[in-house]
Parts: structure tokens; C-alpha cells; sequence
């Protein structure tokens, strides 16, 4: 797709430091990218139940994390910082007090309600996790993110809650360079992101055109079939009913979360002894990553990669084997990492299909093991002490494409079996 | 998530039939399960020039898919029917008479353009893949999806030609149900249904509520900053301002189709010698299935597989390997199809949790082997002679969860690496 952007790792190297605690041989050599991990269970099938969700609001040990225009609030550029219920009980009240077909039913677009999202239970945070309970199953400390965006009703309350926190030194980090979150809360954080943009860019509905009502404790938004926004200024007027919707008439996946596949792929040459590197025009200079691009309706992975090694370097795939997924919340993507190799007269260079590259390079296999080892950093960061003036500069560890560059050259072509 | 659907593999088995064909060692190991496999080359660099558009369209060799209501016109349960540009001009004229600017500048939210799609160049298709040409890289045989549901200004021109076709002997295959088409047709089918469904899903923006039009030859719905309709009452009157919409100041997500990634999973109890299976409630007696569900926002794939068979059936899944992808047009998955392993003391069974389930259970291997020999068919099919009522059933070839359970019993765990 020549004109969709596609990701970029700009997350920081240093944000990768508990990684590898992750990539312990819990599940065997199965390769946890950065944002996936999370420590949360999320008992999915309790979000329409609003007893649940009132009782884990409302919670001693319940945990938000705050958003401000999609920025979380911060310690460190490294920690996340948690409020309480009392805390946001100004901004956001307590939405579940009806079930949740009374909600629909009271519906009234002309209110504002701050995105509040259910992110799951924390059972394994030591005391705190046992102290939540609901039904016989379900215990764990409730995690949930918010919106506290000053607008419309809630500026005052936001303004308020923002100036509380900002007090006590925290603050809201600023675009992604500014947070390099240790794995765990990077998870949490990627789920809150990912929900919170969601939500936020589709307000109306894209079969009927109407405004759309946040459901299932910010999972689904539905198209209520009336609405009594005439009630704000005639407390005795009907509510108004709405054309039919198609979203109404059956499951529509317009009503919940879109995740985006997009594939990513290190390519090796035929003999197995070059790994195929772009890079595009707004990057620092000497940076190079694998090519990515979205998967298109109807493509198998394997077949997006071709497509998208061909179109936009030129070169044919043979062989594709997928490698590890990463969630991506930029806003809602699936990485899905492949590792391709190149047909023995496939290996041509050619730019001119798709312009999205300024470049595309074969590199040697020891060349890419160096620049791995002392050329890698977040896109605007600085590579480390050893990194010299010309040398290949790589995305971080946090990056998809820095593990499938290092599983090429730790000898992933060829490997045994992972199960 | 519990009240969205989770798709099922309605194909018939004799589907399959020449997909064996496809599964040749070209690619090495990888497994091209049905509905992947198209012989198309997207070209999706050149969508938006519409003067490739308008030259492919009225090529002599170029062919369309008409679809009514989402069913393709087919001369056999197994054959698509194709028509000429001349035949489908009366609906669909050319709508890429002009560049893309400006048919974005005249939009006019009054007047109905039948979805066009442009699936691809066919460039294995004998003499015809070498005659249409495009600058100096581009040849093949264009192949397109048209809806041509009678509808709004289109009618009469869309009844004469559904006439004319089913005057012909052909017709409109009826669901899902009445399509076994040959792998290599149903990948074509499978990207011009996706495309069509996706277009006609999203009629408004979901940003902004306005509506919005089809472009890039139907890969992308852009909300156009200005409106034409007043003119169709007041040939004078000037265009009318839309509001800002968040979709035009940068990329976004929502100009371009949907696909929802969902995982599907073979899972093998911690010794290897079993499969769990569950079933619906609306399945045929005896009928089993591997469980599947939609992977969620800010999760791995293997992450959503564990949740999803925790949730589904209260199994605990140690390691999991990604075997293979499915595209799934039934409205817009792609199937990623995994095998998972049971925690030794994780292997209980508990249907409490999420309510989707009727029953699930442990299979032998040797049941299984014998069930994907003798009781295999889609849903609605009888199976094989050789069936005996009460022994198990499973879907089809054509279903990834068949692949799956085939992989398992062929000795997928312990075999050697893919590349």
C-alpha cells in the first residue's frame, strides 16, 4: 500500500533492559517481543458484566493508568505511574451502576463520558492479587487506563487531577521517545494506548454515520438504536429513534478493536550469506531496517511478504518462515516477523516499483552481527560509545527487526525445530 | 471476546480438490491452505494512477467477478464466470476518466458509483498474461470485482445485465454453501468478496460521520474535504465546506481495508498423545473443531492463543508454534493457525468461563487420523461413505483446523525446522 505509513521502531534502546528476563525458557524458544508479556489476565468474558466492572472499579487495590492525549503519566521515562479509585472518582464517576443493555438503552450522545478501559486482573502481583475477588474463579489486582483529557464536562475535574499528579513530581511523557517502559508496564501501556486511540478515532459509525457508545468496559462501541439527547434542553421530550443500523442487525466487526497485520521480514540471499536492509528518507544516516507493510485482504503471511519484498525492493522470495509476532501500538498494529530468502535470480535490486525507499542494500552477515552489537539505538537516540562515524546503525532490541536480524545471524536458517 | 463471532469453516470438502497441487515444494515446508494462493500480481503501487486503472479496465483481456449481494456469478459450484468491459460498461462507464485529485475535488455525496475493485494482473495466464502492458516493468491479464446489485442509479442497467448472464446459464452462487471452487479461483473470489464487503460495510467515516468514497481502484475510502450534492437540485450552487475530519491530516488507519487477525489452535495435551477439541451448539451432532477466537489489541499471537484456550476451555497452554495463515473472507480474517501444548498439571477441562463453547474434549490421535480419513466434510455436507454415525467429525481440507489437525497426527511436534 504505497501511501499507508508503516512502522517504525521508535521506541528507545534502553527500554529493552528487562527483556531478556522475559525471553526466560518459560514457553522454550519462544521470542517475547517488547509490548507483548503483559502480566494481565484479561477475563475478556467479564466485560459486559457491569457488577464485575463496578466491583473492580471501585476497589481498594484497583490501579489506573492515566492518559493525556494518548501520553501516560510517568515516574521515569522507565516506570509507569499508578492512582487510585479516589482519585479518579471525580473525572470518572461510576459508569457501570446499570447493566449494560440499561445503558444502551438510556443512551444520550450530547454526554460526555472520558474513556475508562478494563486492561484485566493482575494475579500475580504478590498480596495485592489476592485481595479482589469475583465469583469462584476470578481474583486479581484490577488494572485499568483512562482518559483524562480536560474536555467538554470533565475539563475542571481533569484540570484538577492533572494539577494533583503533576504536583507530586509525575508527569505525562511526551510522545514515545520519552518512555522506555520495562517490558511488563510496556504491555499494560501498549493495551491502554491501543484501546484508548481506538476508541477515540472512531466516535462515529462507519456503516450508519451516528455516534457510537463505548461498551464491554471499553472493548466494544455500539450504535444504540435511540438517543435522548433532546433531553438536554427538554427534560420531557421522547428520545429519538435512529435509523436502522447494520452494526444491529447481527456481530459486526465494526464494533470491536481493529488490529492491523503487518508483515516484517529479514531477507537472506539464496546462499544464505546476505540479509537485504532498507531504509527510508527521513531516518538518521546510516540507519537501515528490514522491510515491512501491511497484509492485505486475502494475502497469507507468507504471500505479503513477497508481495511487499517485491514491490518495494524488487527482489522474489522463495522460501518465508514466520518468526515471532509483536504487538504495536502506533497506533494498532500486529507485527507478524518472517524471515524470507531470495531466489538465486531474484537477488536484483529495484526501487522503482513502490517509492517508499530511499534505499535497499545487501549486507554481509558479519557486518550486520557488528552493527547489532554496537550500532543499534531508537530512531533519534544515539548509538553507543563503540559506534563509529559510517558504520550500520540498527533499530533497538525493543525493535521486531532487530530480533529477526539477530535470529539470522545466530543461525536461524537451518535451526532445529521449535517444538 | 464472547458475543463476537468466531468464523467457521463453511467450505465444502470437495473445495480442495486441486489444492494438493498448490501445496507443491515450490516454497519449501509452507503450508498454502485454501483461499491463499492467488496468481494475481497486486501491483498496489499503481492504484492510485488512474491512468493504469482506466487502461486496464478497458483492456481487451481484462475480466470481471460480478457479485450480487456478495454472491460471485459461477458457471459451477467449482467455476467462477468472468465478463468482458463491454459487457459490464453500461454499469460501471469509467470512473477513471480523470486523476484521483480530482475525483476527490468533484465529489458529490448524491451519486452512486457500483463498487469497482481492482484484484490484480494475471501474468500466468498464457497468451493473455503478455498482452495488456503498463509502462515498462507492468503485463498480465486484469482481473476485477464489480458489485452489481441492482441499487439507486444503476438498476435497470444491473438487472439487463444479471439477465443477460443468467440468460447465459450461469448464476449467482447462494451463500457460502454453493461454492467449491477450484484454490486458484477461490483466492481471486476471496479478495474481490473481502474488498467488496469492506467497502459496502463503511459507507461513513468513522472519524467524522460523513460519507465517504471509494478510491485506489476500491483499496482505500478517503472523506472528501467538500460535497457536490447541492448541485443535483441547483446546477449553480457551490460545494459545501465538510467539517475538518481527523482522517485527512495525516495517514490513517481507517481509509484502508480491514482484516482481523484471529488464531486458531490445534492443542496437544502435555504428552503429545492427545488433541482437544469443542464444539457449538448449531454444529451437526458429533461435529468437533479446533477452538479459535479474535486476537485482541496489544497481545502476541501466542499470547491470544493461551487466553483464548483459557478462556474457552481452562486449559493452561505452555509453548506455542505458529504453523500457518489462513485468508478468510467471511467478512475479513486471517486465520493464524497455531499448535499449543497443555501444561502438565494444566489439562483439566472447564466450560464455565466464557460461554461459547457446548462441549469440549480429549481425543485420542489414532481417532483423529481415523476422522480426518473417513468423517470430514463442511457443515451441511454429509461425510464419506465410510462414516459410521456416532464416530467424530471434522471440518473439511479447505479449513485450516483440518490442516492443523493434520499436522499434529503427521508428527508436527518433534519435526525438523521449516527453513
Amino acid at each position: 500500500m504505497s501511501d499507508k505509513k508503516t512502522p517504525i521502531p521508535e521506541v528507545p534502546e534502553a527500554a529493552h533492559s528487562n527483556l531478556d528476563s522475559m525471553l526466560s525458557r518459560k514457553f522454550g524458544k519462544e521470542v517475547a517481543n517488547y509490548f507483548a508479556g503483559s502480566p494481565l489476565n484479561r477475563v475478556s468474558f467479564l466485560r459486559p458484566d457491569t457488577s464485575f466492572l463496578s466491583q473492580a472499579l471501585r476497589h481498594d487495590t484497583s490501579k489506573f493508568i492515566l492518559f493525556n492525549e494518548l501520553n501516560p503519566l510517568v515516574k521515569a521515562p522507565t516506570e509507569l505511574a499508578y492512582v487510585s479509585y479516589k482519585d479518579v472518582q471525580p473525572v470518572v464517576g461510576n459508569p457501570y451502576q446499570k447493566p449494560e443493555a440499561e445503558i444502551i438503552d438510556d443512551y444520550n450522545s450530547a454526554t460526555y463520558h472520558p474513556q475508562l478501559v478494563f486492561l484485566g486482573l493482575n494475579q500475580t502481583n504478590g498480596p495485592a492479587a489476592a485481595d479482589f475477588k469475583y465469583k469462584e474463579h476470578y481474583h486479581g489486582q484490577p488494572f485499568w487506563a483512562l482518559d483524562v483529557t480536560p474536555k467538554e464536562s470533565v475539563t475542571t475535574a481533569c484540570k484538577k487531577l492533572i494539577a494533583d499528579v503533576e504536583g507530586k513530581g509525575l508527569y505525562f511523557a511526551q510522545g514515545r521517545m520519552q518512555l522506555s517502559l520495562h517490558a511488563t508496564e510496556a504491555a499494560m501501556y501498549a493495551e491502554g494506548r491501543h484501546l484508548l486511540d481506538w476508541n477515540a478515532r472512531n466516535p462515529f459509525c462507519g456503516a450508519c454515520g451516528h455516534k457510537t457508545l463505548s461498551i464491554n468496559g471499553g472493548f466494544k462501541r455500539t450504535c444504540p438504536p435511540k438517543d435522548l439527547a433532546a433531553r438536554m434542553h427538554d427534560p420531557g421530550a421522547p428520545a429519538t429513534q435512529r435509523p436502522d443500523c447494520a452494526t444491529r442487525t447481527g456481530v459486526s466487526n465494526l464494533c470491536f478493536p481493529r488490529t492491523d497485520p503487518t508483515v516484517i521480514m529479514a531477507v537472506v540471499s539464496a546462499d544464505g550469506t546476505r540479509v537485504l536492509l532498507g531504509r527510508q528518507r527521513r531516518w538518521p544516516k546510516y540507519w537501515y531496517s528490514t522491510l515491512a507493510g501491511f497484509l492485505e485482504p486475502a494475502e497469507s503471511v507468507e504471500e505479503a511478504v513477497r508481495r511487499e519484498v517485491w514491490e518495494e525492493s524488487g527482489i522474489h522470495l522463495g522460501r518465508v518462515v514466520i518468526h515471532s509476532t509483536q504487538p504495536w501500538p502506533y497506533p494498532a498494529n500486529l507485527m507478524i516477523g518472517a524471515i524470507g530468502q531470495a531466489t538465486p535470480d531474484g537477488e536484483a535490486i529495484h526501487l522503482g516499483h513502490d517509492a517508499e525507499l530511499e534505499d535497499a542494500k545487501w549486507f554481509e552477515l558479519d557486518e550486520i552481527r557488528e552493527a547489532l552489537r554496537i550500532g543499534t539505538s531508537g530512531l533519534g537516540e544515539d548509538p553507543g560509545p563503540e559506534y563509529q562515524e559510517g558504520g550500520l546503525r540498527l533499530p533497538p532490541r525493543t525493535a521486531i527487526a532487530n530480533q529477526l536480524m539477530r535470529a539470522v545471524v545466530e543461525g536461524f536458517v537451518g535451526a532445529e525445530a521449535k517444538i
